[in-house]
């Protein structure tokens, strides 16, 4: 423990400065070596008219130090302002989100009393990319995105994570039944990179399943890996479930800066009046501890911290006359928790980091891309067709086709309508139609866009093309309904 | 009860034939008026080399009756099947998922005695339009889809579902903090239909929030409305933590043809045992029975069920020594419904369906499409840049602009790495870039299509490209992050 390590640090809004204080005070207590820079982000910082909550100059500290303890902010009201995680997320390639979602049963009130799984989420891909468009007047398309190196770093984190900490399983959610190519691509990688863990029992649930089960049982899971916006969801129910939403902490894991924080907000009315619970900032700082490999404190942290909530000193959010002992405020509930470092609970399970080893710079490398041979097929043109008259769309469509190119169909919402199907008189249609043109071999992607011109040329309204290959033979592009 | 309503019928495989017997022995006695036409589909049709599972002469009786009771069937194992569902439900245009869930305390287990909720899940549009394209050697995509007329349907059919069953409150799940376009008009739908409801409460939730809540709380909870993909996780684990799997029916309501079934499925292992539990196809076939207005039987049912699911007369599933009081098989189990029709529950709430009105055929009616100024603003081109070298991308992209045309950003995953944000430099890049064009005014979409010609004869691989438009001159196009 000679050298202290770097850390940057945000006291927050509403409890923000208090339960930092706390959190602060019980890890000096513990020994953790720490040389703390100090920055300011949130309310203040947007109201002085920056959009992100964030100084340019703060940047410099988090880039350099590459660990960020933060407390919760408050983002003012209106629009404009931009999410700050979304912000630090993103900029700082935080690519993992680790979110334990623990129950303390008897000592905190749950109806899943053997509940102990931690959440893994991707955090940079999937529709959270926030790529929109306006197809049309009636149409509006967000645009998924799921890679090969986005989904190895997040499968091999949360193989990693497994390991390092004594986890027996890691289970994947994707819903690869209907969505074949994205993610398809996840479980494979998934698949892939579960073959080196020999030592870790692996496990896929189709998304809709595996979330009732783990609603439901979550004592059947272990570590959960999901692409981000199934994670969102299920990290939130499995923390709420859990009887812990203000109890969590959470990581999120980058290459260029890792940040550790609360799950919950900044709770402006309850500030100032030494009530909040610094727990959830406190649990995060524990999983910040074990980043910077100071496994020592971490674990006398956590196990104080466990033994203070099974003696029943509660703060005013937990405390219930059944199971607490005495209800004490923000700063009683720290001096309780370094009282009881070197001490672990006796009913709750102890914590052991002892042969902790922090996570590996490589582990996140992704595989080198390797070339594939790939062929155009044809080109998809997504157009705005207000009369919704499919036979006139195509018969308008077929004549500007040609030149080694051939409507091969038209589709709405996914279901083809031309050549039309058994119930296509029926089918109902928006103004936004795709056309498929494959190609018969001697149409290169030149004459594609000479196509996509005559369309347009012609007075239709084109929204969107999308090339057709394939990639190492395998189709590159689904095929409508019906088709 | 004069006429009898035609209604298409099929048995389906595993324990779908006995337990499909055993409700229309109970419909029959309860004095529904039905004129049934049975069809084929399932493991049989798809094993004669129908990869859609249903012969197209099905689909004459299916148009004409538009009423589909329909048991659960098999796929059979192996590549080349169609999801029999997702055929009918995109063929018929069935818009509208219905999923009531129930809790019977203290009769049937579960975590949440008080919950008694519906959710109704849009069924045609969202990333289940299966709409998948791969970008890159590296990068994999699907396009979400959310149309206003989809959503004015669902949304409506919500409000008028509560109406009829005289349900309190709709709630609305969305992403619309982050998917400001898409899940943004779903809410902005939901919130100018609301207002044509006075009498029924509203109320929106962020689907990860929502979701923790009704995952925790249920009977907070009413009727609550959602995209196709929340609907599908969401419908699942709401009928899970009800305890009622194995109990629930469903709608799949549809201008076309609506379908009635149990959401559970054929469990060929009980098959032909007189063992499976026909609850969750009766309580679809109770549904069937208000869709096609005979309250009456529906409450006769519906009630006699509740009675004999109180009175302890239970199958093997849901057999439990501490409340059951006799176990029962499949055909007993009709004949002890039978036994009390007519009668109502004690304890559990009896269901009145006397007032109610079935759906009015212009419910599902969407608003006329008008006319939006658009104004052609840019285009975006995705393209496969393998080296990631983004300086050099940016040089020769440029080359290319002009004539109108000139280059504002590049990013990758959404996040912008040209012009160079504060850590740049550290983007991690696949190898899929974006690059946004933006016009001077000048510049036509024929111009727009030049420039991606050049691009493209310049060697550059485009994956994908997207007209950007203001719609009433609001932008039909989200900014990257950093933009």
């Amino acid at each position: 423990m000679a050298t202290k390590t770097p850390v940057t640090v945000a006291y927050g809004d509403g409890i923000g400065p208090e339960i930092m204080a706390a959190t602060l005070q019980i890890l000096e207590a513990a020994g953790a070596a720490l040389e703390i820079e100090t920055i300011e982000v949130g309310e203040k910082v947007y109201l002085q008219g920056n959009t992100s909550g964030i100084e340019p100059s703060s940047w410099e500290s988090l880039l350099r130090t590459k660990v960020f303890l933060k407390a919760p902010i408050t983002t003012p009201q209106g629009g404009g302002y931009k999410s700050l995680n979304v912000t630090t997320r993103k900029t700082l390639g935080q690519y993992a989100n680790v979110r334990p979602c623990v129950s303390y049963h008897p000592f905190v009130e749950t109806k899943h009393p053997n509940m102990d799984i931690v959440v893994i989420r991707e955090n940079e891909e999937d529709l959270y990319a926030g790529v929109e468009y306006r197809l049309s007047p009636e149409m509006t398309s967000a645009i998924k995105l799921i890679s090969r190196p986005g989904t190895e770093k997040i499968v091999r984190y949360a193989f990693e994570y497994a390991r390092r900490h004594n986890r027996k399983k890691v289970t994947c959610f994707t819903k690869d039944n209907i969505l074949k190519m994205t993610d398809g691509l996840f479980h494979k990688i998934y698949d892939e990179i579960a073959a080196g863990y020999p030592d870790i029992e692996k496990e896929h649930w189709i998304v809709d399943i595996g979330a009732a089960k783990m609603a439901d049982t979550p004592e059947a899971f272990d570590v959960i890996v999901m692409p981000n916006l199934y994670g969102d969801v299920l990290s939130d129910v499995a923390a709420q479930i859990a009887g812990s939403v203000g109890l969590a902490g959470s990581a999120n894991i980058g290459d260029n800066c890792s940040m550790f924080e609360a799950i919950h907000g900044s709770a402006p009315r309850r500030a100032g009046q030494n009530l909040a619970n610094p727990s959830g900032l406190l649990l995060g700082a524990v999983l910040m501890l074990m980043h910077i490999n100071q496994p020592e404190a971490a674990e006398r942290v956590h196990n104080g911290w466990l033994r203070t909530i099974e003696d029943g000193i509660h703060t005013y959010d937990i405390f219930e006359e059944r199971v607490s002992t005495k209800k004490v405020g923000t700063k009683e509930f720290a001096c309780a928790v370094i009282d009881r470092l070197g001490q672990k609970p006796n009913r709750l399970k102890p914590v052991s980091y002892a042969k902790y080893q922090a996570q590996s710079p490589g582990a996140s490398a992704v595989s080198a891309s390797k070339p594939v041979p790939m062929e155009l097929k044809g080109i998809d043109v997504i157009i705005h067709w207000p009369s919704r008259n499919t036979s006139e769309l195509a018969a308008l469509i077929n004549k500007h086709a040609g030149n080694g190119l051939s409507l091969e169909m038209i589709d709405n919402r996914g279901v083809k309508v031309f050549p039309p199907g058994v119930a296509a008189a029926e089918t109902f249609c928006t103004d936004s139609f795709r056309c498929r043109f494959m190609s018969d071999g001697t149409a290169d992607r030149s004459k594609m866009l000479e196509l996509v011109k005559r369309i347009s040329d012609a007075g239709v309204d084109v929204a969107m093309t999308a090339t057709l290959r394939t990639f190492d033979s395998v189709e590159g592009y689904s095929l409508a309904q019906g088709q």
